[in-house]
């Protein structure tokens, strides 16, 4: 059994954060599945609607697995230290962390992503990124897997990518598994990305 | 502007909520959206974690757009007349009632799918449509359009019959504007169901 700890912040991306913990929470006996913020009780999200904070940032445990959404809320968080030192300190003790959308600008802000491969939000790629040198911003990929880190594409991709997270923890057959129980057709090439084209990177 | 009421109730599938929002959710100037449930506060989900409801059944408002999640939790609501009363009459006075998943289930119980065309969750569909013989179950559908009333397949699908919505509400290219700001491959065609032959019904 891994633990999952997933990020709330005021405007996170709905989809970014529930489309991963949906296909996690597809296997329970595997992944247990925590909402963790800096303060708990409601926290709404990009869409408005909101999603309800279990644990503080500052009595969470340590996870196994960190799930990071982007959106844009993530502008906010760019001037909270106190968050990115959380993010610093829980990436450092976690096996994994996975990244989804512009989540990666927070993971690049906590230096997490420095000499590493990542990606990004195709439709913010070309503004955000070259503020972060240090990192190998990848143009084409539905996502990258660097080591610990995983950092998704814009949004739906963080459902290819948590998929294939399964995949390698437990198999293709048992991600083959979930996608069909979530009647999801799952796009298990990482480095088949249309939206680097459709947003001009290709 | 139109307002969409999303309902939660104890073990809603994630996803099937959560992914029709987002895409609505990315269209803030067309759809104002709104959690509701029996009572206000947080509603566990099938995955565990929690949305938060704004509004309770009692108190809420006439709302242009329902959107009816399915998941384990539909089991439980069978045997709820008050939430299924408060669905007829809601549905009624809505102009678009939508359903994903096991959803579909909810809505026949509460009558509205009698003499109409209809789909749910594949997996289950051998196993649960048997009980509500008045309604015209489609097999083999991603999601099937009936007057006001649209129902998705299992989980995944939900979002493919929003975009859909979209383009019914808005034009094609709004859709395809919407899926491509989420990085999503939308499946427009509603008769396009690879998940039927999966889970054995072609």
């Amino acid at each position: 059994m891994k633990t999952i700890g997933a990020l709330l912040f005021p405007d996170f991306e709905l989809l970014d954060l529930f489309g991963p913990l949906e296909m996690f929470g597809l296997l329970p006996d595997h992944f247990d599945l925590t909402l963790i913020a800096e303060t708990t009780g409601p926290v709404p999200s990009n869409q408005k609607v909101a999603a309800h904070a279990e644990v503080t940032l500052a009595d969470a445990p340590s996870f196994d697995i960190l799930l990071i959404p982007g959106g844009s809320g993530t502008r906010a968080e760019k001037d909270n230290p106190p968050l990115l030192d959380w993010l610093r300190g829980a990436s450092e003790r976690a096996d994994l962390t996975l990244s989804v959308c512009t989540g990666s600008i927070l993971l690049a802000l906590a230096g997490l992503l420095d000499g590493r491969r990542a990606t990004t939000n195709k439709l913010a790629f070309a503004r955000l990124t070259p503020a972060y040198p240090k990192v190998h911003w990848q143009a084409q990929a539905r996502w990258v897997e660097d080591g610990p880190i995983w950092t998704s594409s814009g949004v739906s991709a963080g459902m290819d990518m948590s998929l294939a997270v399964i995949a390698h923890l437990h198999g293709a057959q048992t991600a083959e598994r979930v996608a069909s129980w979530a009647e999801y057709t799952w796009h298990r090439d990482a480095a088949h990305d249309p939206f680097a084209a459709t947003h001009g990177l290709d």
